[in-house]
């Protein structure tokens, strides 16, 4: 029986006023959705947050997936930011707020006459946050960042990569989720104090510096040999490092038929284990290979070893075999296979939901179980989906009022 | 003058009772303690975290550097969990605890004898938490886990490397550290709810899930596509794909010296603003490159363009001078660059504090700032630092009968 995940309540009644567009932004927003915060997209009537749309434009808008994943459990609310009464009704809501968030490029949001200090006027108890890609006092303060930006800038590129080529850019979007997730923590233990003092604070969060906080195992490298660490690659272990800690060939060899298999220095029992496994005893004992210092300097002929092994077998095999023999190992698995997962379906880690044009949409949920389960997944908002919702429930207009403003072309039709 | 941090009193009042080791649990307690919250570390009194002691067995302890980065602000209590007075005091300071969480081998917690349905009978309105590397009811359920473990089951290593390539795990440890914020958004968002109710929870968090929310921009590829995203690599621009998006070769050649450069299709004044800066004004209007469809057609010869010009500038140079231009620009900044960087340490992004037996230690603060201030950076525990001063605390426990205690080897000397 799936798991179809359940509502948290941990933020309930907790009022956000939404700004934010792409990714970093919304990634740190749609979190406090799913814990149970009330998140309201403020975007304008026209196109909306431009990551609802990534399609070539001119195109029929057949790429609403990049949305969905980072706006799911919000509402959205339209209106025309430039109009004085648009800007008038925003200031409104925020006076209602308890968090409000935005990652427009620097001097945006001033400049719409709703920096912090024009907000901290209207709601002196506000959580006021901000996001960028460079810190306020930076050189780079003023500059645009996007997620490779941020991974480049903050150190992740230079350690990713094979030795001896050139540096690669991590894949995921760690520079985007990794910046919104710090902004998160931060958001929530504010909310946590202010319940107490009624206090607001000032948030803010640059993107190289958040990258920053991820690279803390190599500048812990870097303090031991004062020098930037080399790119270790994985697909083969280091002369010099652990070894085995490597990615190793599995049939039928397609571009992600591989399986990490590591032994710890802290565990000498791995490499026992592992030769059991792989039906290598006769090297138990063996000095070549039987300490972590003495495989250091046979790393290409250990790799070997396992390799021989793992051709064999499928990735999935491999890592069950190999993990359930107390040896950590990990198969390589792509986004198609992910998807497909039995157990993450049924765990609730991907859930579907069904969305009034995109159909049925399948996605990751928050990943922590409450209490045995994950939060539920709603679908995305549509454009203004909420707007007469959120202007009837938090500032109590009429409907022939929101009408009117909607004729004004103050908010979005 | 440079900002040294300030005390952040959000999670004031809050005890934490830390079992986690090495990093996915110790970076998720770290936060917290950076917020405000007490944190003690539950240490063994022999050897304490195994994170405390990388170097190789029998070596002298010279690579400190990985456990200060992932328990500054900490204190730690050493206790023999296995000592039936050990345990009766532990239990002791789970009775007054708001949050306990550990991180250990599947199944290890529960032997001694300090599982969920334990502890909730001592403390039912404690926030108990778990983290391991795949979820309660995956086939992987009781496989250890290690950072590239979940890198590599979760999705990133998939999507990280050159094209046409093997994987590549992503240097940094993202399976631990984002991990650890996963989680520890989760409990500042429970502590808010439990201020009001006084309710506990169980929260749980598998690294492999956790990685797969990081993976949701693959994702949404793949929805549009529905293959899994091949390797873009990021040293070249990839055609089809947005070009200019690659990092390009700068003086003096070495091996972090590149800068990324990327033009948006939501804006087309990108690639107009960034011939200006290479001087490349001749070609705007050169339909072969006008426009990202045009330039996806010709990936190489538009990164041969911007490369001419790179190849002449230091990375800090075309990072300036694109980035000034409006073109989202950031050099491949390397761990040393990174810890000597001016900015970082004016902004108190990068802190130094003072360690009784490693000297003066510099890593980067939590990148949130509150009110314009990141968080102070206090040293990590020596081992037992706290012990005295938690059950005297917390306990009442009086100087003799703690001394009485380390004589008897249930507390750490």
């Amino acid at each position: 029986m799936a798991n179809l995940g359940v509502e948290i309540d941990c933020l309930e009644g907790i009022k956000i006023v939404d700004f934010t567009q792409f990714e970093a932004g919304p990634s740190c927003t749609e979190s406090l959705a799913w814990l149970g915060a009330e998140v309201v997209k403020i975007e304008n009537p026209l196109t909306g947050d431009p990551g609802r749309r990534l399609a070539k434009p001119g195109a029929p808008d057949n790429d609403p997936w990049y949305f969905h994943q980072f706006n799911a459990n919000k509402k959205s609310l339209t209106v025309n930011l430039k109009s004085p009464r648009g800007l008038e009704i925003v200031k409104a809501l925020l006076a209602k707020a308890d968090v409000t968030i935005e990652n427009m490029a620097p001097g945006t949001i001033e400049r719409l006459g709703l920096g912090y200090d024009e907000v901290k006027k209207i709601n002196p108890g506000i959580i006021y946050c901000q996001v960028k890609g460079f810190g306020t006092g930076s050189p780079y303060e003023k500059n645009l960042a996007f997620d490779m930006i941020a991974q480049a800038a903050g150190g992740p590129t230079s350690v990713t990569g094979e030795a001896g080529q050139a540096p690669v850019k991590p894949g995921p979007s760690f520079g985007d989720t990794g910046t919104g997730m710090l902004m998160a923590i931060s958001i929530c233990a504010a909310l946590y104090k202010r319940a107490k003092t009624g206090r607001g604070r000032r948030l803010q969060v640059a993107m190289q510096d958040a990258m920053i906080h991820y690279m803390r195992v190599p500048f812990s490298r870097t303090q031991l040999s004062g020098k930037a660490p080399p790119r270790g690659g994985s697909a083969r272990s280091q002369p010099g490092g652990l070894v085995p800690s490597a990615l190793y060939p599995c049939k039928p060899g397609g571009p992600n038929d591989y399986v990490y298999v590591f032994c710890s220095r802290a565990n000498p029992e791995h490499w026992q284990r592992l030769l059991r496994v792989i039906g290598r005893e006769d090297l138990s004992g063996d000095e070549r290979y039987d300490t972590q210092n003495a495989r250091s300097q046979r790393a290409a002929e250990v790799d070997e070893i396992i390799s021989a092994w793992t051709r064999e077998r499928s990735k999935e095999e491999a890592m069950k075999l190999i993990g359930k023999a107390g040896v950590p190992a990990g198969a390589v698995f792509d986004t198609v296979e992910l998807m497909a997962d039995p157990s993450l379906n049924e765990r609730g880690i991907m859930q579907t939901f069904e969305h009034p044009t995109t159909g049925a949409v399948k996605m990751p949920a928050w990943p922590v179980r409450f209490d045995g389960s994950p939060a539920k997944v709603k679908p995305s908002p549509l454009l203004g989906q909420h707007t007469a919702e959120v202007l009837r429930g938090w500032l109590g207009m009429s409907a022939a009022e929101i009408d009117g403003l909607k004729a004004d072309g103050v908010l979005g039709k």
